[in-house]
């Protein structure tokens, strides 16, 4: 034994997640798809009612009120829903109760970097299979390498692409024949025109991903969930801390499920402001993907890198996501904020000398 | 592939933690060592200050103005200092870096049940070297194990015994040797007369582990946090998760942690009850095993199962802790509680006739 660490560990390269800058900085915050507008009212309310006892106490272990709240919101039985600290949790929850050595892990690529991280930790084999560029899902490619987890983010990080449910269902289908689960990551279903829910009750071997960081307008909060039949749920719950779900977050979550209609106001505007952003992009030679998310990918005008533009940006005091990485060195990820903050990043890209 | 899970995940038994009543049962809890005397009114005050922003957006990955709080607490530099969603959080974090097959965990028996599950998720060889009937630290036996991490709960549970630095001390000293990890877990610290986090200076194998769930009483919060030095730090960051504290749990834990006066205060009382408490079980017969943590293992007075006595006080509304395991079946684990709750717990003991 040389190191105290476990020889994958010791290889790995952590996941690096987008700039915080402090509190009170003034930047406008394009990099990590928040909401650009507050969570609900009444989670507020809710987080000042919290009392000392709930403190005090541990919280329910399955976080029961919240629980429902998602039941009802979503049409679905209460008992498949399985909540955590941030549906990041739930992701590290699933790789580690289905991979390992010669258990494989199968995403396509580009998608959220996390996944080939907690593949890492566990040391279990990745297989990345490439995207075309419009994003199509490879579901044969993606089927050939049978996986004991497969990851789908739909609508997919960067592109903001998401993919059909018969797409989707052939995938479960086929992964389902040896045991293999789908993971559908709806991290940011709440932008979107449909979602995949429906395939929960229709294959054993699904597992969708909700969170309250994106739609909500509650990252702060850490709070996701996965829905997902018995089957499923009885071995990811061996994994499960006893108590993911602080008794904060399960009260301003149940707070915020409740509140759909707020969520949906939310999440119109920012559609709506997706759209006029995307065609300010377009108007001024930028490539953008279509995007069912509160984001854009948008690929240089000249297809030259976008690391300068980037950096310009970040000087002027807006941050954008930039990914170091294949097929996206010429690509910046924009989240969607508000008209205003809108209007100053297509201003300063329209000042930006370094395309 | 036959499931859809590792077959060490198909194998294992979950952790079941002490049952948790429904908000406003009227029950005396003493199963789960939460603290009877509420947080700090400056965590109440800071937990109600927090605004729509900081819910949001995303929180500070290393939730920075808790780590300086507790640095400052406790004279420890918060560079060293990693917080996580519970102090489980960090027990997790440590065996999913340092644990595999070949890769031994060890820890002293009883203790804390969760070493073991953890192991288990990790596939880990797990060595359970038994104390005896005093709980001395069997220092020698727990070094010729070589574990890749060895984790000795200080004070105790379910014993509420804790150990000297000098045995801790000479334990980290001979796992250095193979870099063996000594995690000293130090849930119920602010119970006991003397603590271990001077071993962190001095060892660079050591990892010292806090939680506010006891002493701070913020159990239903999750937050807890390990020291170490950046020897290790540099491994156990690499699990970790994103945003593991969120951003309720970081304002709230920070504004606890400056009111160290308050918490003692707090601690204080339960140590004045539980030399009571100790003292009227030992006046019915029973033996109690001198506990520097917030409960007391109490063996049964002609050494039969405790098992009816526990169902006899959870008829009677007092929830305490059997577990059904060896060594353990004929004691019971009781949290100290207000003077009114162990009051109401010895009458309740007097009157029953199991015995």
């Amino acid at each position: 034994m040389t190191t105290y660490f476990r020889d994958n560990v010791d290889h790995m390269a952590p996941y690096v997640p987008g700039e915080q800058p402090a509190a009170g900085a003034r930047v406008i915050k394009l990099n990590t798809n928040e909401n650009p507008y507050p969570p609900s009212p009444r989670a507020m309310a809710a987080l000042r009612e919290v009392d000392a006892d709930a403190l005090r106490r541990y919280p329910q272990p399955y976080a029961q009120p919240l629980r429902e709240a998602a039941g009802r919101a979503l049409g679905v039985d209460p008992a498949w829903i399985l909540a955590g600290n941030g549906s990041d949790d739930l992701l590290a929850m699933i790789v580690l109760a289905c991979a390992d050595r010669g258990r494989k892990i199968v995403y396509p690529m580009p998608t959220y970097v996390l996944y080939r991280t907690l593949a890492d930790m566990q040391a279990a084999d990745t297989v990345e299979v490439p995207f075309d560029e419009d994003y199509t899902l490879p579901v044969d490619a993606l089927l050939a390498e049978r996986g004991a987890v497969t990851f789908i983010a739909s609508p997919n990080s960067p592109s903001g692409t998401r993919f059909a449910n018969d797409r989707l269902a052939a995938l479960a289908e086929g992964l389902g024949r040896h045991h293999g689960v789908l993971v559908i990551d709806e991290a940011y279903a709440d932008f979107a025109s449909h979602n995949a829910m429906e395939l929960v009750a229709r294959h054993e071997n699904v597992i969708v991903l909700r969170t309250f960081s994106k739609g909500y307008g509650l990252a702060g909060l850490r709070l996701g969930f996965g829905v997902m039949r018995p089957a499923l749920m009885a071995g990811i719950d061996k994994v499960k801390d006893s108590y993911p779900v602080d008794a904060v977050a399960c009260a301003v979550g149940a707070a915020a499920m409740d509140d759909q209609a707020y969520k949906n106001a939310c999440c119109a505007k920012v559609v709506a402001s997706r759209d006029r952003l995307a065609n300010a992009l377009r108007a001024m030679g930028y490539t953008v993907w279509p995007s069912e998310a509160n984001f854009l990918l948008a690929g240089t005008p000249d297809g030259g890198s976008a690391a300068p533009t980037y950096q310009a940006l970040k000087s002027r005091g807006i941050l954008v996501r930039y990914f170091d990485q294949d097929r996206l060195r010429d690509k910046l990820r924009i989240t969607v904020g508000t008209e205003e903050q809108n209007a100053a990043l297509v201003e300063a890209l329209r000042g930006d000398t370094s395309q």
